[in-house]
């Protein structure tokens, strides 16, 4: 019956397209309200669709910002309820005079289909939206119950996600989510992905006087707040580049001999890694590169200010610097004991005549990880066994995913991302291009991941079955 | 027949104090461009004063900026010219709410005059020209020949002072420069400055990669400009606050037992000198504070920054970093040794990995001294010893004077600052003021010490009386 569907689909591809071209032109930048109407627009042209497809209920949930799009099929009773998640909101164009073609203009170019937000994410969520309406065309149902759910505000930080689930919270209720936004993270290898680094942020301020003070008058004498920062900044690290804070790696569960072997299996250059972007390896020792930015956290400086930092000279000795930093946390860590851990050293390496503040301090997501045997990883597996004939790399993403922390803390469910979009596709910059390949590849594996969902229960997905934290 | 000129200007005291008055009202301030009308009008208000008081060849001296006003009395033959330099260029009032009375208003309290420029330096300036008004109305001249120089930007930093030398440079020969700006260190006990520190800077900057990168894809494998700027920035001092620069103490001159003397000496207190701006000691062991910021050089980040520097957060690992440094100097180094020193020193700590650039590089004045037995030093100490039977002290400046170094450079010629303001007088800051009783002793001081340098020869001025490098 899914092979019909199957059939149905590569049947649909030229109309698939021409949908997807149609959604494309739609100029939907959450980011800049002036493209209020456009976002607008991207709701009509989706509520039509969802309606046209059959599913029922569609609707906007507005949660004070921009609203999401909703729609679901519920007629397989038994069968689990999924929730698949997209967004149709893109990044900014800009800069424009980088693009070849017009970015609202969606131009196909060796099997590729240029467009802002073709990858990102209009593409994989059109994958996922036609493998619904051909199940419902083709076999009048899904093999599991579907709730579709496609917000506008992920490029905005999805500030109203969680009061639109707190709103509709019956609504959502689901046992999973799949996600059309991430998966993919090889063109060369299939992969599952299990799981994210978790995340937390810290601002600190250091002053050693009331005010700037003249570097004539007073230097050579009197602590300077840059000079107290450097050393403060410094202390994180050691010469390796492994954090030096007490604590920091407390209960880090160390990857198992599973992940270090799927780690080792992807292919993965860390010579092109850094090469490409002109970096140079700096990091905790016994660790491969791809190791350190998937399964070992990591803390970063991200900005770093203070004194004058204007134009020409200014002959002060600052009375104030500023630092940002973030982490990036695993599975054993939370957020709040590492972010207090920082404070601490902190607190330690400041000299008592510095004054310290902790400016802003946010405890993100905790890592998310779904286990070997959760009922989502063993069917995707099965699915690209098959479709692939290789045996699946487990893989985890360095960054964490907003979306996967929100659901499982609203509705607790876990997410898996299957989008159909690849690493090189430019999200976010100038010639973001969608693999017209991806539509046929990806309608296939949504297919066989819906049915292969339709031979699990519920019950396979209750407390238990994972270990996100 | 100094006598005689003293009483003089005891007698003219209320038309001295009137005539500041109406200098004051003057609102000259160099760095507002609105304030155009009254620069003339200070400019007209000085050379009018000038004509009256018996001065010849009195002219505007125009190197493209605001002019300087200029007036001669050449009639002592074989005996030395003093350029007398003060400035009629004011800082601006504001913050306006924070004056107690309008800052153009000139007004009296507790023997204190209230007003925008009146320490900085229009009392002082009006000092030393009233002393020479009152020799040539007493007695027809001056004990040496005296050229008036007064400029018209100080406030901002002199840009045309130079051009101005080099256009008027004839006309501004002289043996020796006397300044109405700077001078008296302490209301307490009489001092001599003999010097200040030069100066140097350095900007500086570090690259770990072609662009941010994504704090998630890449964090805990890459080097961040923050974490190489801060080791580098760490490296500069050590654990007490002296320079960990290789040779940045070469050449230095110990402190002499003489200026140890006169610096332990002068009325200081480290503790209360900390306590009025908040800040607490860091600085090289084995000197006190005062020795450390008048004596020894330092070194100072005046600036440093890079990555998201923003409200809230951005989680990047920042590719760029830059700091500004300044170097205070002293007696046996220059500026470029010094300088080259700091490249060095950044060039060997700064891994292979990050690419340095010295973005900007400054060598400014070397430190400038009187030496114990210049003239200029031997004929105010006779004068301090004399007004105020006390042994005056030697002090020198931990900031660095351009117009000294600018006067050394161009016409060959050391500077002494003898101006009569105090330096609790709140310059460049709200509420102003200048002790009226300064002029008395001002006045009297000066009309002594030029009576002093009569004693002198143009000879005694000549090269080797002097160790400014």
């Amino acid at each position: 019956m899914t092979d019909n569907v199957i059939d149905y689909l590569d049947g649909a591809h030229e109309n698939i397209v021409s949908w997807l071209d149609a959604y494309l032109r739609i100029q939907s930048v959450s980011t800049d309200p002036r493209f209020a109407p456009q976002m607008e627009e991207a709701r009509h042209f989706l509520l039509r669709r969802l309606d046209e497809i059959g599913l029922t209920n569609v609707q906007q949930l507005d949660g004070g910002g921009e609203p999401a799009i909703y729609g679901e099929w519920l007629g397989a009773p038994g069968k689990p309820t999924i929730l698949i998640y997209g967004h149709y909101d893109v990044q900014p164009a800009e800069p424009l005079e980088l693009w070849r073609s017009p970015p609202f203009e969606p131009t196909l170019h060796d099997g590729r289909l240029y467009a802002r937000g073709a990858s990102d994410v209009k593409g994989p969520t059109t994958v996922a939206l036609e493998v619904v309406a051909a199940f419902l065309s083709v076999t009048g149902g899904c093999p599991v119950n579907v709730k579709v759910f496609i917000e506008g505000e992920e490029e905005t930080g999805s500030p109203t996600l969680t009061e639109i689930i707190a709103r509709f919270r019956g609504l959502l209720s689901a046992d999973a989510v799949l996600s059309a936004d991430g998966g993919r993270a090889s063109a060369e290898v299939p992969t599952v992905n299990t799981g994210a680094r978790g995340c937390g942020q810290l601002e600190f301020r250091l002053r050693t006087a009331d005010k700037d003070l003249h570097s004539g008058r007073y230097g050579g004498s009197v602590r300077n707040a840059l000079h107290e920062m450097a050393k403060l900044v410094a202390s994180l690290h050691d010469a390796e580049g492994a954090v030096a804070v007490d604590g920091f790696y407390d209960g880090v569960v160390p990857p198992s001999a599973r992940q270090r072997a799927d780690t080792a299996a992807f292919p993965f250059s860390a010579d092109v890694f850094f090469r490409d972007v002109g970096a140079s390896a700096s990091g905790e020792p016994g660790y491969t590169t791809r190791e350190q930015v998937t399964l070992r956290p990591s803390l970063d400086i991200n900005g770093m200010w203070g004194g004058y930092i204007g134009h020409g000279g200014k002959t002060i000795i600052p009375n104030e610097a500023t630092a940002k930093l973030t982490v990036r946390i695993v599975e054993g860590q939370t957020s709040e004991a590492v972010l207090d851990a920082i404070v601490r050293h902190l607190n330690r390496c400041c000299p008592a005549q510095v004054k310290l503040d902790i400016t802003s301090r946010f405890a993100g997501a905790s890592a998310s990880t779904l286990s070997a045997d959760h009922p989502l990883v063993l069917a995707v597996e099965s699915v690209l066994r098959k479709e692939t004939a290789r045996e699946p790399i487990h893989v985890r993403l360095g960054a964490s995913v907003p979306i996967t922390a929100v659901f499982k803390e609203t509705l607790g469910i876990d997410t898996l991302m299957f989008g159909y979009n690849l690493p090189d596709e430019d999200v976010h910059a100038p010639n973001e291009f969608f693999r017209i390949a991806s539509i046929r590849e990806g309608t296939r594996g949504w297919a066989r991941l819906l049915d292969a969902l339709g031979g699990t229960t519920p019950a396979e997905f209750g407390a238990g079955r994972h270990t996100a934290a």
